[in-house]
Formats: C-alpha cells, sequence, structure tokens
C-alpha cells in the first residue's frame, strides 16, 4: 500500500495522423503499459475516446488505479495547448475545433493537457531525454514532414495563439519547390523530410538521366528515404548528393533558427534520422557556414536519445509532470 | 522632501557606433535630462566613463542626488546581459571583451544592467511604447542594419549564450547579396537596411539603364534610402520597385519569424521606417501570403510610437525597471 502510494503515474497520448499510441509513464521516464489504436476509424471523437477508455481502463486498474495519477498529457497535431483543442488538423477524421482536452477530462476525471505533437517530443527530451539539464533547445523531426519544438527557459514556446514553432513551413528557398499540402514555396520540410528526400531524389535521377545509378533499379513507388540511404551506404553518387543537398538546406534552416533563439543544442529526430552521419555531417557543415562568428561551434547538434516508439508516449506524458 | 522620495529615476545609456547618449528617466518613460558624448574618442574605456560620470553627476544631482536611482540602464552593440561585457563590438574603439556593467557600477554605485542596443528598443517598446501590453512581440530596427529584439512570454530572448535575436543575419536569399561586414550572402540585413536599399538601387539602375528614373539626377553618393524615399512618393517607377523588393524580402522574413514565435504584433523601427507605407504595405502583403493559414490576418505590423531620439535611452533605462 504504501509503495503504491508513493508511486506516481501519468498517461501519455500520441495522436498520430494513422495511429494513436498510449501508455502509463511513471516519473523516471518508464513506460509500464502501452497499446494502441488507428485515430481515423471512428467517425466521432466521442466513439474514438471511448476506445480509448476502454483499452486503458485496465491498464490504469494494474498500477493500483485513478488515485495515483496525476494527469493526462497529449501531443495531438494542431494541438493548442491554451485552449485544449486540436483546431483543424488537416490529417485527421474529425473536422473543426475539437475540445479533446475537456472531454478526456470529463471521461477520466484527470486533469489533461494539450500541446501539438511536436511540442510533446520537445518535452518528452527535456524530461526524459538528451536535454535534461538544458533551459535552451530545439528539437526538429525530420519524419514525413518537419515538426519543430522550441524550448526557451525551460519552457516551451506557444507564442501569443498557441500555434508558436512551425520551423518546418519556414521559407528557405524563396520561389522554391512547392510544399504539396501547403501550397508554399520552398519552405523546409518541401526538402527536410522522408517525403523530399523522396522528391529530391526523383529531381536529381531525372535532371542527370546519363548519370548511372543504383537507385534507377527501383520502381519510383519504392524511390523512399530508405532506398537512397541504402544506395548511398553502397557508395552510390547521386544518393550521397541527395543526403549532401539535404543537409545543406537542413542545415541552412538551422543557422537561421540558432541566430533566432541562441539554443544549446539542436537535437534531430524521426525516420530520417536513420541516415546517420551522412545527413549530419553537411546539416553541421552548413549551419557553422552560415552562422555568425559569435554563434560558430557553439551550438550541439544531436540525434534524441528517445527511442522513437516510445517517444511520442513519453513526451506526452511530460506534460503532466510539467 | 517626500516628494523626492516617492519618484524614482533610471539612467539609460545607449553606446552607438558613433554616439553615445544618455539621460534621467523616470517610471513614467519620460526622460528628464539627456546628453551625449562621442563614442570613439577615448582609446580608454575608463576615459569614456570618466566623460560620461562628468555629464551625468550634475544631472543625477539635479533629481534630489544618486539615492533617488535604482540603477543603470545600458545598451550597446554585442552587448551580453549574462555577463554584462561588450564582446568584440566591431564598431566600437575598444577591443576584446570590456566588462562595462562592472566598470560602471563602481564608478556611479549603482546596480548596472547590458544588453545589446536591439533588445534595448524592445525592452523600450515593452515599458514605454506600442508593447505595453504584450507579452509576445518583435522588434525590428531598420537602420543603418538591420537588429531585433524578440519577447516571448513577457522577456527578452537571449538564449544559451546572451547572444540570441540576430534576426538582421538571418539567411531570406541563400546564395544572394554578399553582406559586406560579415561576408555572408543573402542575409536579411543585405536588403532591408538603409544601406540594402542603397545597393538595391544601385542594382536596379544599372541592370535597366534604359528606364528613365528621377533617381538618375544624383551622384552615387547622393544615392541613399531618404533619395529614392523622395523619388518614390513623386511616383518614379524604380524607386517604387525599389521599396515593393525591399518589402518582398522583408515579409518574407517576418512570415518565417512568426512562424518561429508566434508574435502578437511585429514592431518596425529606425529610419527606413520613413518611408511609411511604401515601405509597410508591400512587407505586409508578403509577410502574409507566406505565412500558413493559422497565423494569417492575427499578426499587428506596427510602426513604433517612441521618439527615435528617445527611444535608445529610454530603451536602456527599460533594462533597470525590469
Amino acid at each position: 500500500m504504501e509503495k503504491l502510494k508513493s508511486e506516481k503515474y501519468a498517461i501519455g497520448i500520441d495522436i498520430g495522423g494513422t495511429t494513436t499510441k498510449f501508455g502509463i509513464v511513471n516519473t523516471k521516464g518508464e513506460i509500464l503499459e502501452q497499446d494502441r489504436i488507428p485515430s481515423n476509424e471512428h467517425d466521432a471523437v466521442e466513439n474514438f475516446i471511448e476506445d480509448l477508455y476502454q483499452k486503458l481502463h485496465p491498464m490504469i486498474n494494474k498500477v493500483g488505479g485513478i488515485i495515483n495519477f496525476v494527469g493526462i498529457g497529449v501531443g495531438a497535431p494542431n494541438g493548442n495547448i491554451y485552449t485544449g483543442t486540436i483546431d483543424y488538423a488537416p490529417n485527421l477524421k474529425w473536422k473543426g475545433i475539437i475540445p479533446i482536452a475537456n472531454i478526456l477530462e470529463q471521461k477520466f476525471n484527470l486533469k489533461t493537457k494539450l500541446t501539438n505533437d511536436a511540442n510533446a517530443a520537445a518535452m518528452g527530451e527535456m524530461q526524459y531525454g538528451a536535454c535534461k539539464n538544458m533551459k535552451h533547445f530545439i528539437t526538429i523531426t525530420l519524419g514525413t514532414g518537419v515538426g519543430s519544438g522550441i524550448v526557451i527557459d525551460g519552457k516551451i514556446v506557444v507564442g501569443h495563439d498557441g500555434f508558436a514553432g512551425e520551423l518546418g513551413h519556414t521559407v528557405i528557398r524563396p520561389g522554391g519547390r512547392m510544399h504539396k499540402s501547403t501550397g508554399m514555396a520552398g519552405s523546409l520540410e518541401a526538402y527536410a523530410s522522408a517525403t523530399g528526400v523522396r522528391e529530391t531524389a526523383i529531381e536529381f535521377l531525372t535532371k542527370h538521366p546519363e548519370e548511372p545509378s543504383l537507385l534507377r533499379k527501383y520502381t519510383i513507388n519504392e524511390l523512399t528515404s530508405e532506398t537512397v540511404y541504402e544506395c548511398a551506404i553502397k557508395g552510390d553518387n547521386i544518393a550521397n548528393n541527395i543526403f549532401q543537398f539535404t543537409g545543406q538546406i537542413l542545415g541552412e534552416s538551422l543557422a537561421n533558427f540558432v541566430m533566432f533563439s541562441s539554443p544549446e543544442a539542436i537535437v534531430l529526430f524521426g525516420g530520417l534520422t536513420k541516415a546517420g552521419n551522412l545527413l549530419l555531417n553537411p546539416t553541421k557543415k552548413h549551419m557553422e557556414l552560415n552562422l555568425l562568428p559569435i554563434f560558430q561551434n557553439k551550438v550541439k547538434l544531436i540525434f534524441s536519445e528517445l527511442q522513437e516508439s516510445d517517444a511520442a508516449i513519453l513526451g506526452a506524458s511530460a506534460l503532466v509532470w510539467e
């Protein structure tokens, strides 16, 4: 009994475009229980919450019941920390403004905090990951898109309206590549995402039709950031140039971010970081090249230490301990 | 006696590349006394401080003596709030690291706070100007160069090392115009400063040698942001295009800044703002064009309400009340 009383828990929920991951987390950042449900199979958000409740209820009881829980943290696309609502998330089925924090509070009778998924990742780094003792850092998630979480003075930057930190949509090549879903030209996400790497591959292969490349044996559907990586480590020239190019654009963007908030570190995260030094080296080089001398050789450019599968849940749960 | 006791004062000192302005400021933001000395006529910083002291001493006595003063606030290029030192300021005569806050504290026996000149301007806006009730805003000083001060949650963003907020040096045209003193290509300052406007004028006039323009009657030395403005309001096509171009680049940069920190307002300041709507309209247009929908038509783009001649002193003094 004494033991159960001293241990406190949080529920972390990460609502992704396809899958919602959730789990029970203790203060040490250990995930004791976890599971997932599809995000987009429920027409009404209430049915989605009901499913979530049915899965979470036995987990909660396993660690001694709701009395041991401090709250629920939720990361979701377009999640607004001020209002607790998901606002017009393009990748979710529920349209308009969804008061998800309120609905969860009523269902679970637990204080619920919401933020966007990228900010949740930054919370996770600060609470459990590479940035445990840092007060100024930026996390950049290089996945299908490019997400970001900015921490200044130990707090996530949410801005005037709760929507700050959309660094993936900053423009780094004015008039450049068109971003298919935003319609913006030359934004970071159009280049430094898995989608962007694939587009760069198609561009480079069609621009130099004579140059031999291992990438040519793949069908257009098979051209992904993973196949580009596989060809690059085999020494393929075009594949390596793709990472050089991606790293250059990412590095230039990071330099701009550093001159904004002068962070101690930038933490890279997400699928694209599997490319390791192939991506890190050109990124670091072009970041340093574009910094004023007072910022050079100061900023740590590192990969996340969190397991990707756990990070989303941990990040969301970190909101509870704040 | 009672009256003197209740009124408190701050000393505001703005160290510029050419002139150092200073004054006595009350809590209402009124400058009661002010004067100036040259910044670069003293080989040793101690002699500069001695001169400053000789000028300030009678002013201090005029309002009842040092007992009525809360402190000294200083704005200076490369001024670091953490260390109280001016670090390698390229435009000042004193080289290396100058412990200016310490020297002033000892000389005046008053608590002294230092920050860079652009951050001081932001402090002034928050304390006395257009941003009195705002917690999230950015000030951009469009002068010979481009300075910036970023406020998040009511605090100036200084970052991990005290140097944050160098938005003038962020790159907005990769591979673009070379910045003469930093050697960086395509930074905001290379375009959206008085120097940048002059360079754009020379570029446009030489690129279209056949196109008539009022600007052609000026010698190359007379081509300044002021003469471009004078020709623009007379309807000159090239002069108007120069402001369109400058505003486009500034607007694109501002969009990137908005997606970083989601401010309530951006306050423009400095000599170039005399161009009024000639600059504001294209800036606003291109800022909005480059924002994600969630940020559109939200950010107030305004000019500073502070008198330029007073703003530097007010901004520096605002550090004292913080």
